[in-house]
């Protein structure tokens, strides 16, 4: 598949971000970042996969947690520099237990 | 305010990735990016301000175009480099013209 231009040249300057939201709900469960590898990754097996900044590795959502995403839909914006995941998360997002990792409020 | 030590940890390496969600529908309009001052800003003014990346400068949303969010809540994500914002967006908030950036889809 095709990787639109606009994203392609956000990719060529650093990572994306990659915002997953439930798509039942339209509750945001997080946001993680993405290099080329992951985004082409989500879009072949439907599974969202990111780019780990600390460990500097791809890594598949709920490998090891079994708390997989299935990406029913991706959106992207102007500037391709955002992806949105339309997702069906099984368990919890967040690796607190919490079904959002955006569960603290400022 | 005092800023939470992951979100100044996150800010201290690079800029965070804000999330706008319109509060009413859940419906993600935007992602946009922010620094220190632009996160600070929004918390002092309620308006949803962020930095450009390409001008390199802070920008107030709709500060030309009129098409401003009020931002209702911020939420924060586990590693601090990512807010939700709960907004009220006047008018749209793609210069486009469409509601949400995220009109696009792969």
């Amino acid at each position: 598949m095709e990787i639109p231009k606009q994203i392609e040249e956000a990719l060529s300057k650093g990572l994306i971000a990659a915002i997953a939201q439930e798509a039942d709900s339209n509750e945001v469960l997080m946001m993680a970042w993405m290099n080329q590898e992951a985004l082409r990754k989500t879009i072949e097996t439907r599974r969202a996969t990111y780019f780990s900044r600390s460990r500097n590795e791809i890594w598949i959502k709920g490998e090891t947690s079994g708390n997989v995403q299935e990406v029913l839909e991706i959106k992207f914006d102007c500037d391709g520099d955002a992806v949105l995941l339309r997702i069906k998360q099984t368990g919890s997002a967040c690796h607190t237990g919490q079904k959002s990792c955006f569960h603290n409020e400022l």
